[in-house]
């Protein structure tokens, strides 16, 4: 597999608790980034999965996003894995329910 | 700005001196990603900078892939940067005297 089919980001920032920006870090990102890989991995699929640092839309996390398409999804959580992976990462359909809103970077 | 026009990922995976894969960051892909975003910056650029955990081609970093176009750097120094800034981030032409041969992931 010399090049992933997707290349999907979990943002892993972590904030002090009570800093008023708020991180996916403390929404969970780390389990969320552990979870995601596993059900690539168990699946086969030709995608690699990165934590990354900052992905600017820290209220709106934990953001995840995904190429090819520069699909960038918001609040996702652990019970949206599946989708995710079944309707995306397989089958090419992005989750349009999860879509980030056209928001500034924070 | 609510999508980056490119979303470009550095490879900043850490592993111990002396183990036989290597790493980026040994490589100095850290200091490698602060320059690359001090010149995004300076440029006003609409390219987001992220930096990832193993990009998974250990041996020839240090390792880039920038989206869209699904475009793997292999061996990026801070030489390079000027020309993958110029030439792909602000005139959308990939440098291929860069690109990541067709390798199976490591």
């Amino acid at each position: 597999m010399p090049k992933p089919a997707h290349h999907v980001l979990v943002c892993l920032n972590a904030r002090p608790p009570g800093n008023p920006k708020g991180s996916c870090a403390e929404k969970g990102s780390e389990e969320l980034f552990d979870a995601l890989k596993a059900m690539v991995k168990e699946r086969g699929l030709p995608v690699i999965v990165n934590r990354t640092n900052c992905l600017k839309h820290c209220s709106r996390g934990i953001t995840v996003a995904v190429h090819p398409g520069n699909v960038w999804y918001a609040g996702v959580t652990q019970a949206d894995l599946p989708e995710i992976v079944e309707a995306h990462l397989e089958n090419g359909t992005p989750v349009e329910r999860l879509f980030m809103p056209d928001i500034p970077w924070e």
